[in-house]
C-alpha cells in the first residue's frame, strides 16, 4: 500500500504519547487563554475585526493572484509603508505568512557560495530556510555571539547570520547588539526574525531592533509577522530599498504565491495604527510576563525569565506536560505545550503567553490553577 | 558592504529588461481583469465578501497561534469537511496558503530514504517541497507517464510521484488517469496540486481527481487553494484520514505556522458552498477559455488548447512580452505575462484566465485588444 509505511509511525507515536490532535474552538470559548500569541489583546478587538470586515468589503475576499500580476492593492502599499515607517526601516514587503517571509529572506540572502551562520535554537521557517537557500549554512551555539564570530571568520562571502530575536520556546532573546558588532566586523548581513518582537519590545512596541538602536541600519534585515502581536495574518521583511526590491525579484515565496487577502492586510494595518495611538500596550505585555514569571518562580515552578512575552515553565517529561496542559485545561486555562519533536533540547514545558489585556487577578487565577494541577 | 552583491544582480536585471515591479491596484480599478486566478469571479462576490466580513467579526482579525495551540476554529472545521467532501475525499487539511500546503504535502510523505518523482513543468511550491524533503527527488520529462515509469521502476521506496493536475504556464493537464496507473503498478503515492482544477474541472467544479474519478482513492493525495476559484486565502491537503493524521503530527509547515485567518476561511467556506448551488459557475469558466482560446487562434495567435481555464499565448521574445502586456494595460486589459525566470523552458507568454463571470463581449473585447498590441 503506497501510504502503508505512515501507520507503523502513527504507533509509534500513541506507543509513546506523542500523538498531535486538533481541538476546535468555539467562538464564545470560555477558557482563559494564556496560549495564544495574540500579545497585545488585538485579534478580537472591535476596530481590527471591523477593518478585516471593512477590508474584504471594499477589496474582495483574496487578493486574486501574486504580488506581481493582481495580488498587490493599495492596501497592500499602505500596509507595507506604514509598518516599515513604524519599525523604522526604509522598506517592508508583505508576505502571506511568517513562514513565507522567513523562507524568503533566507534564501534570496544567501546565493550560491555563500555562507549562513544561524542559531541552534531558531525557528522551524529559518531553519526550512537555510536548508532551501543554495549557500552552506553552520548551525551555532544558541545565543553565542562568539560561536557567530567564529563561523564567520572563513572567506566564504557573501555571509549571513540568522537568528530570531526573542525564541519561541523559551522566550529567551537573542544577543542582539552583539551580534550585530560582530556582523559588521566580518562584513556580514544580518537576518533577525522579530516574530515575538513586534508589538512586545522598543518604544511602543516599534520591537528588538528599534530597541537595540538598529532599525535601518545597513545590512540589517528583520522578519515580522503580522498574526501575533498584530491580531491578524502574514509576515513581512523589512530592511534597505535595495534589499526589498530584490526579494521582489528573487524570493520565490513572493513570485509564486498569491497575495496576502485584503481583510489580513486591513486587520494588520488597523492593529499599527492603534498600537501608535496606544503605546502603553506594549509596555504591559511586558509586565503582565514579569508578573506572570515572578509569581509562578515565588510557587516554586523552574520558569525562565521573559525577555519579551513568552514565559516557559519546565515540566518533568513529555507525558506528564501534556497531562498538566490537559489539566489546566479542564480547569478553564489555555496553556501551550512543547515538547518533542518541538523543541530542539528535549526538554517538555508549558508555555504560557502575556496578553496586555490580562488583569492582574487573571494572572494571579492563572498562576493558582497552574500551582493546583502540577504534576 | 554586507548586501553589495545586489546591486550587481539589480544592474543586470536592468540591463536585460528582467526587472520586475509592484503595480498597486485601487479598488476600483476600471481595468478589465485577465490576468487574476479569481476563475469563477466569486472574489468580489458580495455573499464571499460578507461572509469574510462575518468571520472576522465572529471569530477575529487572526487564529491567534499555531493550528496545534490555538489557531484551530470550529469555522476551520467545518471547511476541512465540507471541503473534502466536495471533493470526494476522506478528509482534508486547511494551511495558511497553497504553497504551505505544497511542502507539507511533499516533505510529510516523503521520507529518509524514499524516492520523490516530480514533473520537470511542476510550480516553484512543489519543486520547493521536492528540495525540503528528505527523500531523493528526481525530475522527469513533462508530462510524460512513461518517464514517471521509468523513474519508479527502482526498489528505493516509499515512493511518491508529485505533479499539477493543470500546469500555470500554459494551462495544459498533467496524463492524470496513466500517473494514476504507474502509481498503483509500483505501489507509489500520487500527490496531485490541483490548484487550477478546483472549481474549473469535474462535476460542479470538484475538481480534476474528481473527473478521473480518482477522488478518495487509496494512495492518492490532492493540494488544492483556496485563493483562485474560491476567491479567498490558504491551502488545503486532501486525501485519505491517515494521511491527513500524519501531516497533523509531521508537517512542518503545519506546526510550525498561525493557522489560516478566519475571514479566509469563512470566504472559502461561503464559495465551496455558492458553488454547490451553483455549478454551472465550472463549466462557464471553461467554456470562456475556449472561446478565448478559438477566437485567439483564428486571428492567428500561437495559444495552448486550454485544458481548464488558463489560456497561453506565445510571445516573441520576453521584452515584447513585457511590452505588449503593458500595452493591453494602457488599452484597459490586465493580463499576465510570464518571462524567464519564472519558465522553465524559457519561452515568454502572456498568461489570460477565463473567468466564469466574463460575458461573451467581454472575450470579443479582450481578444481585439491583444490583437491591436501584438508586437
Amino acid at each position: 500500500m503506497a501510504f502503508g509505511w505512515i501507520d507503523e509511525q502513527a504507533r509509534a507515536r500513541r506507543r509513546t504519547g506523542l500523538v498531535r490532535t486538533l481541538r476546535p474552538r468555539a467562538a464564545d470559548s470560555p477558557l482563559l487563554d494564556l496560549a495564544s500569541n495574540d500579545y497585545l489583546g488585538l485579534a478580537r478587538h472591535p476596530e481590527i475585526t471591523e477593518a478585516a470586515a471593512e477590508a474584504a468589503r471594499v477589496w474582495g475576499g483574496g487578493s486574486t493572484g501574486s504580488r506581481l500580476v493582481t495580488g498587490t492593492t493599495e492596501l497592500h502599499g499602505d500596509l507595507e509603508r506604514e509598518l516599515a515607517e513604524f519599525c523604522g526601516f526604509e522598506a517592508a514587503l508583505v508576505f502571506s505568512s511568517g513562514y513565507a517571509a522567513n523562507l524568503a529572506a533566507v534564501t534570496a540572502l544567501a546565493p550560491h557560495g555563500s555562507l549562513i551562520v544561524s542559531d541552534s535554537g531558531n525557528h522551524a521557517s529559518l531553519i526550512d530556510g537555510c536548508r532551501l537557500a543554495h549557500g552552506t549554512t553552520q548551525v551555532v551555539a544558541h545565543a553565542d555571539p562568539q560561536a557567530f564570530r567564529k563561523a564567520l571568520d572563513t572567506r566564504r562571502r557573501p555571509a549571513v547570520a540568522v537568528s530570531d530575536t526573542v525564541f519561541s520556546v523559551d522566550g529567551d532573546a537573542a544577543p542582539l547588539a552583539e551580534l550585530a558588532v560582530v556582523c559588521r566586523e566580518f562584513d556580514a548581513g544580518l537576518i533577525m526574525d522579530d516574530a515575538h518582537g513586534l508589538g512586545v519590545l522598543g518604544t511602543g512596541g516599534r520591537g528588538a531592533l528599534h530597541a537595540a538602536g538598529l532599525a535601518g541600519a545597513p545590512g540589517v534585515v528583520v522578519t515580522v509577522t503580522l498574526s501575533k502581536s498584530l491580531g491578524s495574518q502574514g509576515g513581512a521583511v523589512l530592511g534597505p530599498a535595495h534589499v526589498i526590491d530584490h526579494l521582489v525579484n528573487a524570493a520565490r515565496t513572493f513570485i509564486f504565491d498569491t497575495g496576502l487577502a485584503p481583510a489580513a492586510a486591513g486587520a494588520a494595518l488597523a492593529a499599527l495604527r492603534l498600537l501608535r495611538r496606544e503605546p502603553e500596550r506594549a509596555a504591559r505585555a511586558r509586565a503582565v510576563a514579569t508578573a506572570l514569571h515572578a509569581r509562578l518562580t515565588a510557587e516554586g515552578h523552574e520558569a525562565v525569565r521573559p525577555d519579551a512575552a513568552v514565559v516557559s515553565v519546565r515540566a518533568p517529561s513529555p507525558e506528564q506536560a501534556v497531562r498538566w496542559a490537559a489539566d489546566c485545561r479542564s480547569a478553564g486555562l489555555a496553556v501551550g505545550c512543547f515538547r518533542p519533536p518541538s523543541v530542539p533540547d528535549g526538554i517538555s514545558r508549558l508555555r504560557l503567553t502575556a496578553r496586555a489585556d490580562l488583569s492582574d487577578g487573571q494572572v494571579e487565577h492563572a498562576v493558582r490553577v497552574i500551582g493546583e494541577t502540577r504534576p
